[in-house]
């Protein structure tokens, strides 16, 4: 049986703010026996969430924009080379069975839209008041918005 | 030599102001001896710039999710399919030299997203208040936001 | 209505014979007003192929692996940037209502294997005698042998 | 640490001797404390290998065609859902330290090619006569030859 894999997605370059969600989100979904997918470079977002799941124990999951391993944070376990750059951020989307949004960036964005496209269960975390107001006018359902990462597990397992 | 590719993102569901606009700015490039680049689908935005650019002589190329042309709609006169979903969208940024946002949903805003992230002369029309304060809190320039699809083809000559 | 597009594969490093067969395949699919399709390098075959389309007066489509149109070959008319390099193989199978393979690579063996699976018309120039008793033996109709170039052109009007 | 990742490829309609080869593969990976990658499917080498290892206690990874998990062997462990079909051939080659053909068939064929392009070690299994003398013509290095899985995981434990 497929494990259940959330996705966490988020800015390369960020605030230290918000990797620390990002690094709670990675242990928190760890401690739940969640599979962590990222996007599984070495930064921001990918880094800090595959720390928190790797020192909790759990399976890393990144999928890379290029060839090689080598970009490969070093908390991945499982790395998926796609070789094609940000199209990839379809298959990050399309693989989680949930998606988090944590920070925003224009690879992150993409990624939000591709959720709701897809019809993705998505939870955002430190969503700006434009981003929601953004999304409140597409036709889609509005995903869930929390305020830390505890609040995201309740909906993940509110969506399971 | 290449040919300039002109690339018009937009909703297959949209409103007839929007299609308008979307023929509009289809039949103008053409007059600028662009090439029109759609989603290629016979819907919506990608139907209306193409059928816009096809009247006026144009030539249409239309970037299609599926694997069969039987998607296309009648005025593309080169259809490319991809069979890749969602993630066809890259491609449809990465092939344009100017991209034009006419309306918005889920695939297009993922092409705006993809667009700030290749970095390519991205123009929105129709844009909303909300898109635009969400799009200003992002570290990335500006796109050109335009009122008319006349502004538009100006904005497009002077990136060109 | 979408044009015939004709896609000639061949490898970037080759001989001159098979770089020769290319430029009339090209020629000759220009002359019947079918859009030639090749991988859009300035290398080998896809460098002859779309050299003597292009210089009969027809459209040249390069399908490029990379995210930038500087690789295109400067006979080629419409360039397509898709970013997924060694992934694009099936994209120029796909959006081929013939496929042609001229002579023999790796990413050429790629397009006849995906070409065969996709079940799409597939013509071989050159091909070697160990080639076509490994074709012999999959359980896939047999694609075309042709000897020159003019030959392939009457097998593609067959399909057609 | 990114695990080692070893890719079995094979068909999905194949004789009780592949699939027996191809489930013993799967075992043999597992005890080696390798993850398995296949093409993620509930058919032919793909759940052989995919049974062979999870009965192991090995992790099975399938990269599969389509955007959902539905089409997994119920062996699978972790499913990547890629949308893009027969281009995700690239990136099962891509994200294998070794890759296995055990069998024949088109999208087997196009992994051995994209293996080759992407000059990854590469093992044959059950190889006819007619592919290894078509292999022997082409500019690459060639892929080991193998008579039975024991074979494959020496010839793997070489080029790790």
């Amino acid at each position: 049986m497929a494990k259940t894999i959330i996705g966490v997605m988020g800015p390369g370059k960020t605030s230290k703010d918000i990797r620390d969600s990002a690094k709670e989100l990675g242990r928190l979904i760890s401690k739940n026996n969640w599979v962590l997918l990222t996007g599984g470079r070495k930064v921001g977002v990918m880094e800090a969430a595959s720390e928190g799941a790797n020192r909790a124990g759990g399976t890393v999951l990144g999928i890379l924009p290029g060839e090689s391993k080598s970009e490969a944070s070093k908390f991945v376990d499982i790395a998926i080379c796609t070789g094609m750059g940000g199209a990839r951020n379809n298959i990050n989307v399309l693989s989680s069975d949930v998606v988090i949004a944590c920070g925003m960036g224009a690879g992150t964005g993409s990624e939000i839209m591709l959720a709701l496209k897809a019809e993705k269960p998505l939870i955002l975390l430190h969503a700006s008041e434009s981003l929601i107001s953004f999304l409140s006018e597409l036709p889609y359902s509005m995903p869930r918005i929390v305020a830390e990462p505890k609040e995201a597990i309740i909906a993940i397992q509110n969506y399971l």
